[in-house]
């Protein structure tokens, strides 16, 4: 077992226990919960397996299935101990460390196919990394992270954009690359976490009465 | 016509019909109450089909579009026959049996395949039965089923399980475990139906006002 | 580069553009408005070629993203001249253009998988033309299409349909066509949006206070 997988696997832990946690207080049942987890953990590898055309990830490999399904159980259940604080900052920190490694995997996954480079690659590491959270929270009829100020989806695309211009530059280092983009992107997220940062100004528009839309 | 092509057709009836007597009271169109009555009876398989990659079952046999689609329209315009109590109760049973079929189905299909045995096919049974209706409610603004206390998405779970255990113990009986679990499936779902079960309390939480999150 | 390839780009920068203004009132960042942007463009295109089981078209003409992707931005950033009355009329009727052209390709494109035929081209062309704006309407939380009185979706069919009818009648002409066709589509579209048409009432069912089901 390599790192990166034991890094994968640490990621699909922190979605599904993170999803269940984000779903528990709109009054869900095991079931539901278990679902939100799975969906969350693998969905949006999944549609960048379909999107690819390629068989799923999970069917060849069910521990993520197993991983995200025991981690929605405990999660379910041990909600009042992972709502404290502490165990939901860790718990946070680790999703960010989840979307970190998803986003450079997918990326590496669609390079792997030669697919559509080099937009295609990290439009299908975006997916990879907030597809289950977007499927998720559609669901349980949340609003998606899309309408949300968080500097969540940003840091992903910087990491995407990155390893796909470092690889450029240094075409024999992929794995390495890829070690300090997942880094970068964690820590950037890490960061947003730690000082609840939003998108910067310029990405955000000052609506005015004016505006005749709505 | 066997007899699971015409359980598959009153499937398709009772999931377009109770589709759109679900819609109407939000105001929907003729066209708008079409869309909803065929993705929710050919949305779940369509999803399945897509993840095993495999042609849509409804490409090659049109049937399940054109009774979708003459469904719908008699529950449109026949909406104030179709939601009088007793039919509308009788419904309600034919989507039971509609779920218990899709779910074995959907089962069996993905074991065919040799997909992510033995969990894969448990997933994709449950996809089958329930996708079309999650599509449905996100695309209406409806809640999903998944936020219901209802005994709905736990009897398919269950008929998914009980089809792959029992077929792992006698290999050589599919075709009658096939129809043992398409019956226990819908046994369970009618009781629930009837008898307006909920889902058990060990799979609910007592929800407490310390609940960090929100 | 020919009129369709023109056409087509035309109607990408029209959905990327109006679906930018629709979810700026939500409050959006560059970053959403970006991602709904791109998905609105070429999302309904993405459902098809899933399910048709085909490469996805913009994996190998990565200029619809890039069209897409500016498009978003200017809009973003421009969105006080775009919103302006003349010019939101404009990007009305350009994506009346839009709908128009993607239903007709996107139906073409499943004739010539001979996907379905002949209920399967009308699926797949409404799919390719509604399919985005759906998937939009959905991450923004804003009622679907389905869910509004419009006459949206209706002329869309209605070209799908058309569509088949003539190439039945004069399948030398298939060219002409779909020229002809785009433009009905449009053209009926376009009266929609100037007289503000509804769907027809015959399409509309009077609710009443004793229906059952709410």
């Amino acid at each position: 077992m390599d790192i990166s997988y034991a890094l994968g696997m640490a990621g699909t832990v922190a979605f599904a226990v993170t999803a269940v946690l984000a779903v528990i207080p709109r009054g869900i049942d095991l079931f539901g919960a278990i679902v939100m987890g799975i969906i969350t953990a693998v969905g949006g590898g999944t549609i960048r397996d379909l999107i690819l055309d390629v068989p799923v990830f999970w069917a060849s490999d069910l521990n993520y299935i197993w991983v995200a399904l025991v981690s929605s159980i405990i999660a379910f259940y041990g909600n009042r101990l992972m709502s404290r604080k502490n165990i939901y900052s860790l718990m946070l920190y680790l999703d960010g460390a989840g979307v970190a490694l998803f986003v450079i995997q997918g990326t590496e996954k669609a390079i792997g196919y030669d697919f559509g480079m080099p937009v295609g690659p990290v439009i299908l590491g975006i997916i990879t990394a907030i597809g289950g959270g977007l499927t998720r929270d559609i669901l349980a009829g949340n609003p998606t992270l899309l309408m949300k100020k968080e500097l969540y989806a940003v840091p992903v695309t910087f990491g995407a954009i990155l390893y796909m211009l470092l690889l450029k530059l240094f075409p024999e280092s992929s794995g390495l690359i890829g070690l300090v983009c997942v880094l970068i992107t964690f820590l950037i997220r890490a960061a947003a976490i730690h000082w609840k940062l939003t998108v910067p100004s310029w990405m955000l528009l000052k609506l005015e009465k004016n505006n005749i839309i709505n």
